[in-house]
């Protein structure tokens, strides 16, 4: 008897998902033992590039949720609402869930796994990050005998696209944009990718399960691209460096990752200066990728498509197998008599990870500034940062810039709070115009 | 209660287990849920950088494999006996099995995985291929939606620092040789893997599991980097290439990825010019990395230490925890009545899969010919391949080398059983002294 399946949602997604369950052959076996029993969608009669029976077609997604012959529903319409209630209903029905929605799980993610704990149902989410990149999964089930130190991702691809064209043709920023767009590599409305939000869902989601506890959506520091200039990236260029936005979850620089969990975590989106021969720093386009540093394995990377329609269908699709092995096997907590549940696959953790704040970190800068020409600029950057305890690696005036002096500095590791303290005294300077670019180094 | 663990061997990578174990806090919470019960040694009295109670050591390994109280017994041992006869008496005693031994699982993996399902007993083997890797895992587990076309990998640690030496150093394989042996990162005897032995056990392994048939390891095509020289690494620096061992398996080109499962794999192992803007060519030094092209999912690739006692500790724990996850929550097939086994976790597969000839390999050749330096040698060559089929990308004459004329050839795709009748012929040319190189293009 094949496990019934119902999808919400046949867009690009769903129908690379329905595409995979109709063709099983020469994929995994358990394909075959489950089947497509309703497709949610929003018009019936919409021409499609996939067949599906019309008569499984429904634009009543409640009806989904709550039909009684269904074992798992996967969402993939994605947005907030309805898809929030859409899930919480499947949960409480008794249902397994198998979602790419990231925006849903960054937000909600408290609600639904306590609603999946009492239901005993799994809630899985392989989709939601990184594309068709296997990385929840081995961060379930593969790194649990390390202690893990960091999680630093290129984990949007529409950015690593913008990034990757400004530094191969020397562009700027809302030029690429704009192309991106026509490509269809970026949305209309760019800013959920663009200014670091899509990714800090991501990286929220991530740091939950290295970590083990849940992550405050709005203590996660987001920051986008747009200021990125191609001025900063020929002169990161020419320092050693290419420019990502980085997505970071990992334990404060100094603390050890010892016998307690750590008291405080990093967790941050940020563009950033990345050594040439760092392994992200030749991940390009729209290529995602996942560093995992840990104890004793040292690092790891996972590199991969992060969007589309196949990769993200792949990952849904694994997921659906995982449920329906445990499905065959009896182990689900479906009957409350039974009460099995696999360790591994449910949400463990109820806490909430305490976020150090941004003044605490403590990283390398890189700024730029534009000055009027006088003497002595640099000796007053100079103080300003020295008296303030920030430690310069390099100060070079670089050129000219609309009459302007253009002065690039690189600090060594310092306490972000001293660094923006150091800006504050430097803003105050007569002969300063403007700090075009303030970026973090790795 | 805790699940009770044997550990057979107490070397680098048992002591990096035993480690683990003995300090479970800011782990996976399982970790408190298994205990190091009994663990097998050669010498009791051995000076150890770790304390194990003296009461849990036993020289006397057949007395673990069949203690009752085990649930798990781990093999790190290596080598092919007794570590098989104690992995298969485990087994028989109904005892799940974690192992690290590539070598035992390439050749008998048929015996022991027909055991294992019989006795109805997990044999898991994270550890075996590409150390702390999570890869064993995803092909498992994530990937199945996918039709999986190739599994490219560079899976030996030793010569890929060899190979990454000569590359950075511009000197010889026998130089470099002598010292990685003296920092320890080849073996005394360096025949396994250098002659490419190594990478061809896991290369087995990984085909058995990426294309779901069981290998015969004699028809693996395994060829060693002995002859890759300093001159071949800087002519293939010139053409764009660095040269690797690559293991790959995939189904053969031109094949279809299709419906049926492919009739034909090849699986081999061969120093191999890489291109270098290709994701593996920066995988250097001690590194490992696999590269997985399935459709729909596009190209993965992991990265990681390929070896070393934390890496491989932390893939064995990873194996550890999966089956106390299994244990605790009641899904195991110990019990005759239950009966329930997982799917994913079980080996399915029970045929051979065909393994395609090299002659038929359709690949880009790399050739480095001395020849007199007489005029018209370019033209019988090219006269040569022609003959056969082989099509020509370029013809160089790079230089001359004790009064000999070197020629490079680089070939367009060409079926290897054509390349080699044409040099045959070759080798019957007057002007052709000898053929000190012949590599593949990836």
């Amino acid at each position: 008897m094949a496990f019934k399946v119902g999808l919400l949602g046949l867009g690009t997604v769903g129908t690379g998902v329905a595409q995979i369950m109709q063709a099983p052959q020469g994929r995994h076996p358990l394909l075959h033992e489950m089947s497509l029993h309703r497709v949610g969608v929003k018009f019936i009669d919409k021409p499609r590039t996939i067949d599906v029976p019309s008569e499984i077609l429904t634009t009543n997604l409640e009806a989904i949720v709550t039909d009684p012959d269904l074992d798992v529903v996967v969402e993939v319409i994605g947005g907030l609402e309805p898809a929030r209630s859409l899930i919480l209903t499947a949960i409480a029905q008794g249902k397994h869930v198998v979602t790419a929605n990231k925006a849903v799980i960054a937000r909600y993610g408290d609600e639904i796994f306590t609603a999946a704990n009492e239901a005993g149902v799994y809630v899985m989410l392989e989709a939601a990050v990184a594309g068709g990149i296997p990385v929840i999964q081995p961060l379930k089930q593969s790194l649990g005998g390390n202690r893990i130190r960091s999680v630093t991702g290129i984990l949007n691809g529409t950015t690593n696209y913008i990034l990757t064209q400004m530094q191969q043709s020397g562009r700027d920023f809302a030029e690429i944009l704009q192309e991106a767009q026509a490509l269809g590599y970026a949305e209309a409305d760019p800013t959920a990718d663009v200014d670091g939000l899509d990714a800090g869902d991501k990286i929220a989601i991530l740091a939950s399960l290295a970590f083990g506890g849940r992550i405050k959506l709005d203590q996660v520091h987001r920051e986008g691209i747009r200021q990125v200039s191609a001025a900063d990236i020929t002169y990161a260029e020419k320092l050693g460096f290419v420019i990502k936005l980085l997505a970071v979850a990992q334990v404060p620089t100094g603390h050890t990752v010892g016998d307690a969990p750590p008291a405080q975590l990093e967790v941050r989106v940020h563009p950033t200066l990345v050594p040439k021969l760092h392994p992200l720093a030749s991940v390009n386009d729209v290529y995602n990728a996942i560093l995992i540093e840990a104890d004793p394995l040292g690092q790891v990377m996972f590199l991969g498509p992060g969007a589309g329609a196949g990769p993200t269908a792949s990952a849904v699709v694994s997921d659906l197998i995982n449920i329906v092995a445990l499905l065959k096997s009896g182990l689900t907590a479906n009957t409350p008599e039974t009460n099995i549940i696999h360790p591994l696959l449910a949400c463990s953790h109820h806490h909430y990870a305490q976020i150090a704040p941004m003044d605490a970190l403590v990283t390398r800068f890189y700024a730029r500034f534009l000055t009027q020409d006088h003497p002595g600029v640099i000796g007053h950057l100079g103080t300003c940062f020295g008296s303030r305890g920030v430690s310069l690696e390099s100060v070079v005036q670089t050129g000219f810039q609309d009459g302007l002096a253009e002065i690039v500095v690189v600090t060594h590791d310092v306490r972000e709070g001293d660094f923006h303290q150091a800006l504050t005294d430097i803003r105050h300077l007569d002969a300063i115009n403007h700090i075009p670019s303030i970026l973090r180094v790795l």
